[in-house]
Parts: structure tokens; sequence; C-alpha cells
């Protein structure tokens, strides 16, 4: 198995993600978010690229979710804290989501023969859930703004050490980026709180009092929850 | 002491090299052949772009060395191998190389204040030579085709780290591609020989028959020579 792992959106090339298995990765916050919220019972999440897409796709029921400058959109239900998608918030409920990382990344992702949602939380699971899809994989680090975001390539790193500790590290090749991500989780993940709390969005958000969502999407391998693409909505694969 | 590290000279925005101290890294193999030559005695490297401008530039007693395709240009004197550039070869002369990826980076990064060559042989000069400089740091790692190599980074984390372990690593902030370098490092150095072997630009030395290189160019914090640019040629700094 190829795994590929690519820095940010900008550096990503949508006609090497045919017949891939495509895992989109915004550890702080969207897939995060993502994933706590279909864990909860919410029905689908539909990632949207602007406020307006958002508001003219809502049907009474729907929930608006997500965020700007890191902040709640003024008018949305919910934020982009995975720690708001709690069951009684979005039980049977359908959200639209958009962001400004994540939700790109997934929209840049949608050639892939399978698109998932990563995040710390829930590693291991997409590690299973690639390995299950018997293709090659691109590991796509949303970044910020175009630029290279720690948490996402420590996410990249645990995901590619899970695939390596299934099926034999003997059975990947990895690309250079990948390698590097994966000796960086290594190093981490025994202090992953603190270096999170070190690297650019993890000061941002703490700065912005974010602590709580910061601390949830730290924990590894807590989840077995996978999103996956359908169409154009996130929903859970069966577990 | 600002530190940001960059994945590769497709990445670099040169307008924010201006009063920054650059350090170009091709580890395989300018920046390890410039290291080399200038410690073992030759006067200068002036690293060029292309072959024409090579010889175009040569007066009598110069060398000619470079590669394409990782192999010797015909007609040249010298490869890319540093342990070609011994004493008994270079001694007294000037060499004019040109590579595919290394002198690139060392065109590209002119407008800085400083320009320095690093590679594994020399981090921790690299390391001094920056904190001796009192400026804020660019580690441009060249890559390969505007692709990130690993070897690369490693020495950048290298240098950070050296950098880290000189003043402390309080008084020091890295943009999040160099916290990835500096703990993708921190994992791998004691088992460099073996990283180095299985990523992309290793294998590809090894199958051509490059191991001698390899082994030279793993080698970390050997030499106290730093090539540093003077108007168009790389010379040494006074250690």
């Amino acid at each position: 198995m190829q795994i590929d792992v690519i820095p940010n959106i900008g550096e990503a090339r949508t006609d090497e993600f045919l017949h891939k298995t495509v895992i989109v990765i915004d550890v702080f916050r969207a897939t995060s978010t993502m994933i706590a919220a279909l864990g909860n019972g919410c029905t689908s999440v539909v990632p949207v690229e602007t406020v307006l897409q958002a508001k003219d796709m809502q049907k009474p029921g729907d929930l608006l979710g997500g965020e700007r400058f890191c902040k709640k959109i003024p008018g949305f239900d919910l934020g982009n804290s995975p720690v708001e998608y709690s069951p009684s918030a979005v039980q049977g409920k359908r959200v639209i989501l958009t962001t400004t990382n994540g939700t790109r990344g997934i929209q840049k992702a949608v050639r892939g023969e399978k698109v998932l949602a990563g995040a710390l939380i829930n590693g291991s699971a997409c590690a299973k859930a690639a390995i299950d899809f018997k293709r090659d994989v691109i590991i796509l680090c949303a970044g910020t703004q175009d630029v290279f975001s720690l948490e996402d390539g420590l996410c990249a790193g645990l995901i590619t050490s899970e695939i390596a500790g299934l099926i034999g590290s003997k059975q990947i090749t990895v690309n250079d980026f990948g390698l590097a991500m994966w000796n960086c989780y290594l190093h981490a993940k025994d202090n992953m709180l603190d270096v999170l709390q070190a690297c650019a969005n993890g000061k941002r958000l703490c700065k912005l009092g974010f602590q709580e969502d910061l601390a949830y999407c730290a924990k590894v391998n807590i989840l077995p929850h996978v999103p996956v693409l359908d169409r154009e909505q996130m929903v859970l694969l069966p577990f």
C-alpha cells in the first residue's frame, strides 16, 4: 500500500486522488467536529464553502454550524467546537457546516474513490477503514490558509503509524513527507497536549478561550467513528 | 529568535528573506559537497544554474563540478559526490558547481542578509554561525523538484535543535513546519543512516551506486566549516 501525505490543501493535485482513499485531516477543528457530531447521533454533516451556501441549503430541522476567524458565525446554531455537538444538540439532525480549511479540504478531495474525515480522536478507526478499502491512501492535511499545521501533520503520522501497526511496516511505502510526519508523531505522542499547545493554531485557540476544544482534539483513538463522503454529505461508516 | 523552516524551494517567498540569515540545505548532495570542497582547501564554490553558465564562467585553473539526474555532467572535472572533492583534487582551486536543486536553492536565497550552506555534516557549526549573526533565521530545504525531501527536513530539525541547545528553547520561536522537523529529527537521530536509506533520494542514490556518498552525508556535526555567500560565490566563514 502506498501512503502519500500532503502538507496542505494548496499542495494537493486532485488528479492523483483517483482510485484512492483520501483521508482529510483538520484536527483543529472541522474534522474533529464532524466525528463528534456523527458519533453523537447527527444524521449527516454537509460541508459547504460559504456562509451563503449554508443558509441556502438549510431545511426545517437542519442545524447551521461553522466558524470564521475561529469564531461562531452570527445567526448560526453552532460554532466549530466539537464539544458543542452533544447528543442533545445534534441527535437526529442534519448539520450544514462551513469552516475555513476543513470543509475546503473535503471539497478538494471529492475525486477520491472514498473520502474519509480523520482526526486524532479517530486515528485508529481511520487506519482500519483505509485498510479495508484496499486502495492506496492519500492523507490530506488541511493546514491553515495553505500553510502546514503541526496538529494535522501529527495526525497524519498517527494514521500512518496505525496502518503500519496493523498490516506491518513492510507492507507500506510512504512518501518523504509522510515519513517525516510518522517520525514526528512517534517523538511527540507521549507529550501530545504540550506539543499541540505550542503550535500556531494551539496558541491561537488557547488565546481565544478554546482550551476545552484543544484538550478534546488532542485525545488519541478515543472514538470508532469514521465520517465518509456519500455524494455531498459526510455520513458515518458502519463500524 | 524566529526560526522558519521552508519545505522546498517552490514554497519560498524571497521577500521574507530580507534582513534574515538564510541557511540553504541540500543534504543529498550539493551543500554537503560545498562544505567538503571548502573544508578541503578549495578557494570558493560558484553555484550556477545551467551547464552553459558553468562552462562560460570557467577560467584557467577552475574546476567544473555538478550533476544532472544524479550523475556527473559529461566533460566536467567532478560530479556531485562530496567524497570526490578531496584536498588533492580541489586545494587552491575555484569550483564552478551546477546541480539540480541545491544551486537553485542558493540562487533563491540571495536576498537574505547572510546566506549559508548547511548539511548534516556541519549542522552544529551552522547553528553557531546563525546565532552569531543575531538575525531571525530561515532554513530553506532545497527538496527535489519542488517536493519535500526527508534528508533536508532532518537537517533543518538538527540545526533547530542545535540552536535551541545553545541559546535555550525559550529563546526561539519556530514555525509549525520547523516544529515538525525538530520532533522528526529527535526521533530519527539515533538511527540516521537507516532513516536516510529509506527515503526517496536515499533509495535513488543507493540504486545508482552512491552508497559512499549517503554514508558520508549522513554523518552529523563532523565539520566546523560553514560556506557563506560572498557576492556570487560561496567562501568559508572564518571559524
